[in-house]
């Protein structure tokens, strides 16, 4: 563990000049205090007295909305101040950007505001701070992705195996053999684990894995026009979708082309979004449990506060159904050319 | 969840007979207070007030040695211990077997003694518990093996991914290609985790993946005098094993067979059990922090009294590089015929 002698030996200047730089004092300059703060970060050094009075962490977010109960981020966010709160620690929650991130290191940032740990939520692997955390001495839990080698840095989320293995099992049981995939592209951590779940899911009930079943785009409605007839034509009948996004938007793909859901075609969602339970049909999805996915996180940063080397924890998936899935549609029955016979106007007066 | 006036309903007796039942009164036959323990077990009773006056855990150890420092469940229990008891718990060491098992239902005997959950160490998927273990509503953890679908119940282990992709990566800044397995049979949990993380690390290199690379058997002692030879004669120039004392029974069939560590082959256990660092010669090896296992086991616990239904929780592996690893023998070097030329015999006044 590094000391301030440490610091102020490297920097060439007093053990007092450091002590100032990072307590803010007003006669270090900004360069100075930048430099020792930086230097302060490299050496691993940890102001033990300032943490053990201030007990403060930090939640990062970026590209997930929490501020609303209706929300993605707002579950994760609040089980994980139910778990920290009652535990004495202040919990500061700070949206953050890349721009952000280009401005000032993520050690730095961390040191300058005497936090001790923090959780990250929404970064991708193309985020000025992943580079960093690799090497990062600062305890952090990423929410959906990994660091690898670095036993500082834990990660969490829902297992996508378990949650895919439902979902193909549930079709299956309604006898459904032929089962799709669209999803985003492979660059990030989840999505390829989700990739990887599908195919794992396919091959454990003896299903049939081709190409042709599988649909990646970028652009969500996009990519649901692009793959939603090319994969039907393929003659699936039933399409898991990476995200809840992607399958709102199958629902809305498949009113406009008379494709009937679930009796045409069955899709299954992942998250479960709130508004899942409120869409025409209501969606079958893989929850993911939100407030308990926050309180994972503060499992996971007691541990590497603890030296606890945690890699990863994964949370339960569970499905639920709902009536987006239904029995698998007779042979011929799409190529046949089935009207519209949705049988209610998308409406919400109606959806009772 | 169900209440006392549940259980008496059931049985068709007085609400204090159920109470005189689970508090283990004198004037209760033996037959009525097991009836009364098994139907609060099957609908999930769970006995606050007393659960909360004693905060009583146990670890049911099988198959493993736990009593001395230097046996591999020590440290298990040991981290453990050191989150449970600050926390306010006691905990209970208590070792098993099938006869045991056999002899009481688990949530019988959990009830019984009052405890409010369990870490499992040792157990298999033959074990008779592990089929009630499926259904349990018992927060119930259990060490390197896994429970499909029952939120009670969490698993927690060393990532065998991270440490065979650690090992791999080491193997193959050494030149080495052709890279074999030893292993148990993969009826166990922990043994088929290792074996698909041994795909998929020499998936990941480039590496040939090769059944002929491959020893797969029950005796430790048989199965390495078989399969190195066997996948010698392959051209595999290291082997990793899935855990230490079957590397260990390698190192002392290489020394009768004069083959030399790391000239003629280089070899990596799993575990980092104790006397490995004083092997002839020392062995490479993943290591799994035990006392961190235990902690983890306890993280995992909570998280489930908690009712956060944590899966799974993976501690990072680590490699530690010792002497039974070395660059690739060049090519032919074993056909040869190679004298044995250790430097050194087997005994312990030399080690040094």
């Amino acid at each position: 563990m590094a000391t301030i002698n440490d610091i102020a030996e490297r920097l060439g200047i007093t053990k007092g000049t450091v002590s100032k730089g990072l307590n803010n004092a007003e006669d270090v300059s900004e360069e100075m205090r930048k430099k020792i703060l930086e230097t302060a970060v490299e050496l691993g050094y940890v102001n033990k007295r300032r943490l053990k009075r201030e007990k403060k962490l930090c939640v990062l977010v970026e590209n997930i909305e929490y501020q609303t109960p209706n929300q993605f981020g707002h579950d994760i966010v609040l089980g994980f101040k139910q778990m920290a709160e009652p535990d004495g620690w202040t919990v500061d929650v700070i949206p953050i950007d890349m721009e952000f991130q280009r401005g000032i290191p993520y050690g730095v940032f961390i040191m300058e505001h005497g936090y001790q740990a923090a959780f990250l939520l929404g970064l991708t692997l193309l985020d000025p701070w992943m580079q960093e955390l690799r090497t990062s001495r600062i305890p952090t839990v990423l929410y959906d992705n990994y660091i690898k080698e670095n036993p500082n840095v834990a990660s969490v989320g829902c297992d996508s195996q378990e949650g895919f293995e439902l979902a193909v099992k549930h079709l299956t049981r309604l006898g459904h053999q032929k089962i799709g995939l669209i999803s985003g592209p492979l660059e990030s951590y989840i999505l390829k684990a989700r990739y990887n779940a599908y195919l794992a899911a396919m091959d454990k009930f003896g299903l049939e894995i081709n190409d042709n079943y599988i649909g990646l785009g970028y652009y969500v409605n996009d990519s649901t026009k692009k793959y939603i007839p090319r994969l039907l034509k393929e003659g699936v009948t039933a399409i898991l979708f990476s995200h809840d996004v992607r399958a709102i938007s199958a629902i809305t793909e498949c009113d406009d082309r008379g494709i009937r859901i679930p009796e045409d075609l069955s899709i299954i969602g992942f998250d479960d979004l709130p508004m899942t339970a409120h869409t025409m049909p209501p969606l079958t999805t893989v929850r993911q449990d939100r407030t308990a996915l926050g309180k994972c996180g503060f499992y996971a940063l007691s541990s590497l506060l603890n030296h606890v080397a945690i890699g990863s924890i994964l949370l339960r998936a569970q499905l639920i159904i709902r009536d987006s899935t239904g029995p698998v549609r007779p042979e011929g029955a799409l190529e046949a050319g089935v009207p519209n016979r949705w049988p209610h106007p998308r409406t919400p007066e109606s959806s009772s």
